[in-house]
């Protein structure tokens, strides 16, 4: 990069929130996935003012612009594939307001998930997002690839919980977008259109959440099945019964087997499936939905149900969920995880094709995840050394793809297209669709500042 | 219209399904507000092939395109100010599933809102949107204008049940978007895109919308107050309480006056609010529900709660609700109903300046809506053939507009922009938001054939 631009770029935001070193940059080059990618300058801008700067600059000197925060996606979306600027937004990081009143806080795009989590809860409140990588995953993140979680099957994803943000436009204007209210039908609902848009579309610098009251009591059950069929039959009839769970999730038996061989915490190594449920809301309603969802588990055939009520009793079934990712990865270290997702009656048919393929390919595939919303992670284990095997891994993947798309689902249910996903993105949104959303990216990107290259 | 246009028109959707006699064509020229505009040909297309030949044809042409329902908009969205076709979608009125394992349906745009909701119950199922008119209006203008209503409150607007579309585009291409899972985020958010979008970025010709399991029980509670400040309290107090009513609606000292010199159900003259709640779920739920909110309306002094629980003692309260357009219109014949929201926290607030502006312009204003997402109903009665009268209705509703954002609230909450409130749409978006979407429009609509002038 030019001296010039890169002083330039020094004077917006001060000279100690640049680096240029090629040591720091290679930090910057990744996300939750294997693509890599070298910035030409990593840029740490401490409010929308240096945002808007930066980027207007950047549309004089036609420089790519790459927002992120912690780095945490699956999907590539971060990824700085052509030099430019990786803009990191993890100054950023004030919780701004918490509004107990009007039920919804203000915050900056740096906050990291989980701290806004515990924030908002020793308030009371209940913020219900909650993607795997809350730890360290940062709010603009989420926002910017509509992150979701398990608590989606009842709560919904990322998007159902923003009211409005301050937005930094592709030319580098800024942006108010939505508000404070739930209600608003003012304009095309750009706040529904930038969330999920992958920092393509525009720069998120300020985001007004809705918040809920916080569940007082939860239960959980952990269910142990013989047969695949019998969990997703009893997914569907728990709804039929009218209880939502606030998660619902779901283990294969390969899940299973890596799980316990990891933690050891007596799960039977010939069960087909787990189903991981929790209920929470008032007392009596924890009471009442957790005894129907027990009878319906057995009267679906079940091989053993136990329920926890007390936070370490739950927080001991959870282990087996939480265990899956780290248990996994020992089988090889390329873990390609997806989210494909089908709607819910066509789980069991989505397992049986992903074991043919798992099959045809001969790759290690567990799948797990959100039974609820259909939203299952096949995940596929191996070795990106290993060029071969690579190239099954791909023709593996592009066919899961299709296989949702087959059975009525989508390509990604909430990691986002990024670079792993987008040479399939015209199988699911068609030629016109595929134009209808260029065009959307023409008409505020002029220059094609803005994360160039993702989403297709 | 030349006869060389009207014969091509007749051709697409045959004869027998388009209208051009000027009594025919008065018929479609309005909707639920005073604002007129006179087709130049009234269009009834029976699917969606049909609509793709009429936009095309619209686009050679160079005709504007103006797509209906029902016409019963509050916000002139449906309005052909300027001639052109009215293209009217209530023969597309099929549902065509109903599927409650993957609790969704899909319907056509002119199926009626109020025949759905009874459709899905009849399995089990729940659609909660329930806007005022749904006994006319249609899904199509539903999602086009994302209507509300009162169950908004603890259920979300339309938007929040939209998984898929089909849709013509502005250019008379079909489209696919969203799908039939409830997470997404393959491209950018399309459904939500389109979604409120007003008729202006596609045609909708078919619909795929979420549901939900049908809530058991409900009880409701009249609750009267004698200052409205105790009421609003009311509303927070509930919340902060985590208990979520399915409804909760506002009605002000004028409206309880209009209403009860209506239908003289005994409320009580000198309150100077009335709230209605009403909670749903288990029968164990709602017992629990019910129970703290009548606790906490008596801890913030309310004068007096009555609980219904049988069907025909709730609809006797509810009867007072739904008596209120009919009754304020009887202070003068025209109506005209905004929809400004404001955080909840601010509902005191505005009420006060509501009635600033009445005393100022001296108009009768009578106030109710939904107290639980600050989206109140601010309704001016007047006459329009005064138009010395009319001039204080537009200064008087400008007011409100601008007592809405000062209050950090938005110009509309669940009517939409349309015509009557384009011209304060800048008051909101600022300068860089009008652009924004004034963008995307050009982009998808080059020949601005679309509902042209309708949201700016």
């Amino acid at each position: 990069m030019e001296a010039r631009i890169v002083k330039q770029i020094k004077k917006i935001v001060g000279q100690e929130n640049v680096l240029s070193n090629i040591e720091d940059r290679i930090c910057y080059s990744y996300d939750g996935t294997f693509k890599r990618g070298i910035p030409d300058i990593v840029v740490f801008p401490g409010n929308t003012e240096q945002v808007v700067h930066l980027v207007k600059f950047a549309n004089i000197e036609k420089l790519s612009v790459f927002p992120r925060g912690a780095g945490t996606g699956l999907s590539g979306g971060s990824i700085p594939q052509d030099g430019g600027i990786a803009l990191v937004l993890t100054r950023m990081n004030k919780i701004k307001e918490i509004n107990n009143q009007d039920l919804l806080a203000v915050v900056e795009p740096g906050v990291i998930t989980g701290h806004l989590h515990e924030e908002v809860e020793k308030q009371g409140l209940f913020y219900p997002p909650d993607p795997a990588s809350l730890k360290t995953c940062t709010m603009g993140g989420n926002v910017a690839e509509n992150a979701g979680g398990p608590r989606a099957f009842k709560y919904g994803v990322t998007k159902d919980y923003i009211l409005g943000m301050k937005v930094v436009t592709p030319t580098g204007e800024l942006m108010h977008v939505g508000g404070r209210t739930v209600k608003n039908v003012t304009g095309y609902d750009l706040t529904r259109l930038l969330t999920g848009s992958e920092g393509t579309l525009g720069i998120i610098t300020e985001i007004t959440i809705r918040l809920l009251p916080k569940p007082k009591e939860k239960k959980t059950a952990l269910v142990i099945f013989n047969t695949l069929e019998d969990a997703a039959t009893t997914v569907t009839a728990i709804i039929c019964e009218g209880v939502i769970p606030a998660t619902l999730e779901l283990m294969d038996k390969i899940t299973i087997n890596c799980v316990e061989k990891n933690i050891k915490m007596g799960l039977p190594l010939d069960a087909e499936a787990i189903l991981l449920i929790e209920v929470d809301g008032s007392e009596v309603q924890v009471i009442e939905e957790i005894a129907i969802i027990e009878k319906v588990c057995r009267k679906n055939l079940c091989r053993d149900v136990q329920v926890a009520s007390l936070p370490e009793d739950r927080e001991r079934l959870w282990k087996a969920r939480r265990a899956v990712s780290s248990a996994i990865v020992q089988l090889k270290p390329t873990k390609i995880s997806e989210d494909a997702t089908v709607p819910r009656s066509q789980i069991p048919e989505m397992v049986r094709r992903l074991r043919g393929i798992s099959e045809k390919y001969k790759l290690h595939l567990p799948v797990f995840g959100h039974a609820g919303d259909g939203n299952l992670h096949p995940n596929i284990l191996a070795d990106k050394n290993d060029p071969e095997e690579m190239e099954r891994v791909e023709k593996a993947v592009a066919e899961i793809f299709q296989a949702a798309l087959d059975l009525g689902g989508t390509l990604s249910g909430e990691h986002g297209i990024g670079l792993m996903k987008k040479p399939y993105l015209e199988w699911e949104l068609g030629e016109v669709g595929l134009k209808y959303l260029k065009a959307i990216k023409s008409a505020v990107d002029p220059n094609n500042i803005l994360n160039p290259g993702k989403v297709f």
